[in-house]
């Protein structure tokens, strides 16, 4: 019957009363078979800056779109530093509580789930205190500042049998899924090269201070952690594991003004001296070999000129590619061997149809979502593993993989070697 | 000194501590001077369906963004057919109360703000009646069934002193208002071509059963009241108006199924008959002559396969260009005479960077938005019109004349002659 | 066998020693059956400016790439105004001798191919003479001045039984025949639009001189003959014959220095007055009605700044779309809903493989070919229709069409109605 | 005055008589002073496939559209393979003579210029041998089968004081070109990154036979020096020299059917076994550090599914960034942050103007042109390098280094270290 194969989106446009009848769920398989209307799960939060504005967003706007949600998020708790700025924070962002001792949301006995926000260095110890808490735990990416860190997490997280996942957010870009599902599904074939560059351009002025984000021990690493840790754990969902991995660094400027860094060390030395060190790469490269055969090349820059967030994926097999582009992000690119000889060549797929991966839930074809989107799928399905008890992706497990490669690149760097993993 | 250079978008990636600091009204010019944290503006919304998700979205969105926001949106009531669907969609979308009756939400006193997301022949009488109960209205485009009607909407409008819009979202496309900054500060020159064309493909199927946009008692016309309109109200914007114009329509599937077309006519109808006719056009194309001597031509349809949802425009002046498509709704293209002769071309602006209109408030430069931003930032400038008791466009009387240039193409089409405006 | 799917691009990477074996005519259907090396046809050609470079280069290459050709083309003689220009073509374009007495060219009795590269008010007198005198013609576009020239001068050929064509060269574009072919083998389906612009920026400096181009008395028109020709040809070989149309035109800049336009009527009045007077139109613009029910829309101007020689059209049908732009040449956009559901969109196929039309006689995929090539298959085309008795097209019967079509447009924008062709 | 304005583009529209008088070496720098008509250098060729047919394409163009040219080719005699190859290649490609033998070709005294299009193993002995004859001297790329044998050949070449060229033609695009121009008058800075792909597939059918490129023993290697010879000598133009590699290679099918090899090794032995061993990569990455400490990454591949001739480029330096892709030849990307920043973007240039390289030569704005341009654009380099006796690049000297880089890859590919050049 022909009701059926009307997807949402064109329902949305016609069917005034149909609306809600078909909303339920649809566009998104596997929605929660035993989604309670009243069942409701508590957040707390710790930051509230960049992510904790882009995970604020995802809580308040899940249920709206995913209805009815496998869980509400009532936003208890945010954490951060500085009381006037939780305060802010608190009432920008929607949160009932505000508080700058961490160690208290961890705790707290309403807390569901402890949302780490957090820079780099804050990941560790709340996390794994969270864990032994009994929280169940999101963590922003990197996961820790090194594998040996994110191995003690991932040892808490299983001790205490808590869904952990960490925040890599692109997996749940629709684009991202539907490749994943033509892979799958066998459109793509043997896989043959991967090739992924993630470039920026917003520290490339000398004049640019020097924030906590080009200090090691804050950041731990430069884009290397940033944004090579995206498109390696990108590469793990599409291709597979790395058997070994070698890699380069640049430090194109080597210092920088310390005032205006505040918020970072700079701060306190501002006054002592004008310039400081900056101890993280500008760009981070590196080759490596997949287990299953497969050839790649990963690049992480702040020095890309023009090249404002620009997240450039492409995989070949043996009988197709894809290729996806983060400033296009409801577009992906596929070439199959498939179409007729003479009309082969790469599409444009304009991923926001009924039939895609969650954009069934939000608007007719054609009518783009953002960025921002991939935070309310991901906290989505991660609420949806908390009621189901399902396993989550990615877990723990698979962040300390990331750090793992992240760590062989720089000591592959460092050496001039290859390092295996 | 650097920090003042420093945009909204860099803090976000570096600044924890400075964040809110900076966040208040950066990227929104003319924020409220006199914002009042507690200011708040009751709404009540008639429909439920695309548009009341869209405008229900915005409200629940706006206050974070831009924040502190010239007065928080307090959801009151949405009205619509159906105890049932009423119900659900205060739920999903978030409203207060719901009821069927919208002659009610009119007379409320406890209502600020009346938003009119009925289908097109629901626009004048709740309009009217909101106006004169002293409302500030939002109505969705196109205003009315005709000019005529608009007319009398823009009559009681001004009588009652209220505020109102129609809501032209694409008027609020960061990437539009760049064009239009662009040609206001003479970037372009004088305008020689316009050229819009709004093209979709979502009801090509002959299966495809007879909604109620297919009906003209109901939908007052087919894609030229959908889509022309809005590219029209773009031209408006940016162009100018029309001084005469020569049209054309065709209705390609004259006669649909009317089963599936329940919530239009078809429900009663189904039984009784297989198949009603199409009484709107499926496509509708128009030359124009414009006030300023600029040329241009439009084309809306439902019958362009695989353009889901291809809004683009293109101007062309004597000192430059610009073009835009909805699809890739976060760029503009332009192209200037101003560069050097060896290095001129169509550039494509990322349109997501704290000096472009809106989208400092949202996120890094190349972390795009998408679709739904236009009606929070169109909820945005009502809200600050109405607290600084400002004008606001798209008023009703460019709904008007809109309607007008919509019903001067149709009378054209009919009589295979130009009409003049 | 695999050599057999082994395609010439391949081979020429490769197979040293096979590449003669293979390379006679391969990616060319329906090469002379009777052709013989020894086979020559003798050309005289008028006119040595734009396109005169164009067709000798035409006629130096084709024998090289389309080997053996269906008869060599021997460059006997070209004409043209002054002897100096005369000489001096001859000696850089290739040709054995010159004049300046087209009158002496078309009576010659070793000439067998009459090309008529001259301006447009230059078609008519020496075509008939040419077709009188039993030569077979190639004509640049449009034929002529007017449907009535035009007629007369079909009638010419017609009586004289010669081979005639219009050098409607785009209908050679391997892209376009492609889309021709997916058209005529049901990737389209039933057509519902069109829309062609042709757009330029080369006069829109208001101190450009009134060149020939810019006269009616020369040209017969401005962008309209010369660009909307050129879409409406493609339409006519894509899409199919018009019915009615309906235009409008316009001159933007109503005056130009007679100085710089010498060659034009400008020479001899330059010093009697600074400014003449603008005879053609800046922009010409029609919809369209198509026989088979399809409706379209046509732009030509030269005031589209930034586009060179945007030559852009699409074509939506009931099961597919084509798109293409003479910038990228060697690109066909092409939608197909016989994709999967998830997985349609545009996709770009690189028109330069083996099984694409022409392509093979060239080089392998993804080595462009650019627009000159056009006129060598140009010549192509119409030297094997004249070995083999074929018929050709675009025909001088299609060059009337095309005329009255133009003749109707402008009529049509003077008296603001609707014309039936 | 105007007329000095008007490009040769716009006058090919309109200038009848003019053109001409203009036409001479107009859009070309440093046309040979001293040109003399009846100046003729006679060429003798060795290999008529793949880039015999593009060499000799060049020959017969160059003097038509480089008018007058420096001096005229002459092409008296081409060799290769077979008494019926070589009489078929005479007569298509345009030949006075052929013959099998090379020796001849190099001694024969009316030679004046002997080019080497065989396979990479015959590169060697008949240029040293024409050098020592004292021919100049045209070989492709890469030079040599390796670093010494190319040092060899550069010594040949230095002491018998001949002009000699390394075709690697890609030199010769007019967007490389302009993107040159760009980088030397400071546009974009000091350059930080390097990005350079060449992708292919045209060997990823497992049934594909083992041609000559697939042997080590005839091609060196496989798309390293194909491919990788190429982006790595548009980055020595481009950027600079390297100071450090890394690579990896890998031959993802390792063995293939002898049976249709002919031509290769495979001739002699397809009866006695079925499968033969692929003994070059198939693909080859490699890192570098530039001179200039810019870092690099390259990477050739024939396993890129869908990439049929996909040499793309991008260059980010601290003013701006360019960018290239080989199959839309036309096209350069350039970003300036000179550009206001609210109208920052990579902006399209089509490379098609009289203010750009070469093509003034050709057609006017738009008309593009394609991939054989490049040969006839370096002929003409090389014929005006030989007439005015400078200088001509990349000499056989930028070819030794080309070697040097590509030997050093594959020798930190087999030790897994970095290797300084």
């Amino acid at each position: 019957m022909l009701e059926q194969e009307i997807t949402i989106h064109e329902i949305l446009h016609y069917h005034v009363d149909a609306f809600f009848k078909k909303n339920n769920g649809k566009g998104v398989k596997n929605m929660s078979k035993a989604a309670k209307d009243e069942e409701k799960l508590n957040v707390g939060m710790l930051g509230y800056a960049f992510m904790g504005k882009a995970h604020s967003n995802a809580y308040r706007q899940m249920a709206h779109f995913f209805y009815p949600p496998p869980a509400t998020p009532v936003m208890k708790v945010i954490c951060g530093l500085g009381d006037a700025e939780v305060a802010k924070a608190k009432a920008q962002l929607g949160w009932a509580e505000g508080t700058t001792v961490w160690e208290d949301v961890v705790k707290r006995k309403d807390i569901d789930v402890f949302d780490n926000c957090g820079p780099n260095n804050m990941h560790k110890a709340p996390c794994i205190a969270a864990a032994e808490a009994g929280k169940n735990i999101i963590c922003e990416k990197p996961l820790a500042m090194n594998a040996k860190d994110a191995e003690e997490m991932a040892r808490a997280v299983k001790k205490a049998k808590v869904k952990a996942m960490v925040a890599f957010n692109y997996r749940r870009v629709p684009a991202i899924v539907l490749a994943k599902k033509l892979i799958d599904e066998g459109y793509i074939g043997k896989i043959y090269h991967w090739r992924g560059v993630y470039l920026q351009d917003w520290i490339m002025d000398p004049k640019f201070p020097l924030v906590w984000r080009l200090q090691k021990d804050l950041a731990g690493s430069g884009p290397h952690g940033d944004l090579n840790a995206h498109i390696l754990d990108l590469s793990t969902m599409l291709v597979g594991k790395v058997s070994k991995v070698c890699g380069m660094t640049e430090t194109f400027i080597k210092e920088r003004p310390l005032e205006g860094a505040a918020g970072a060390l700079g701060a306190a030395k501002a006054d002592a001296k004008k310039m400081g060190k900056v101890t993280v790469e500008d760009a981070a490269i590196f080759m490596a070999k997949f287990e299953n055969g497969a050839v790649g090349t990963f690049e992480a820059t702040r020095f890309a000129k023009g090249r404002r967030n620009y997240n450039r994926i492409e995989i070949n097999g043996s009988k197709g590619s894809v290729a996806f582009n983060l400033e296009r992000f409801n577009e992906l690119e596929f070439f199959s061997e498939d179409d007729p000889k003479f009309a082969q060549g790469f599409r444009t797929i304009n991923v926001t149809e009924g039939v895609h991966p969650y954009t069934g839930n939000w608007w007719p074809a054609g009518h783009i979502i953002g960025w921002e989107h991939t935070f309310i799928h991901e906290i989505y399905e991660f609420f949806k593993a908390i009621v189901e008890d399902e396993p989550i992706t990615p877990s723990f497990e698979d962040g300390v993989y990331n750090n793992k490669v992240l760590d062989a690149v720089l000591e592959s760097a460092e050496k001039g070697t290859w390092i295996s993993i």
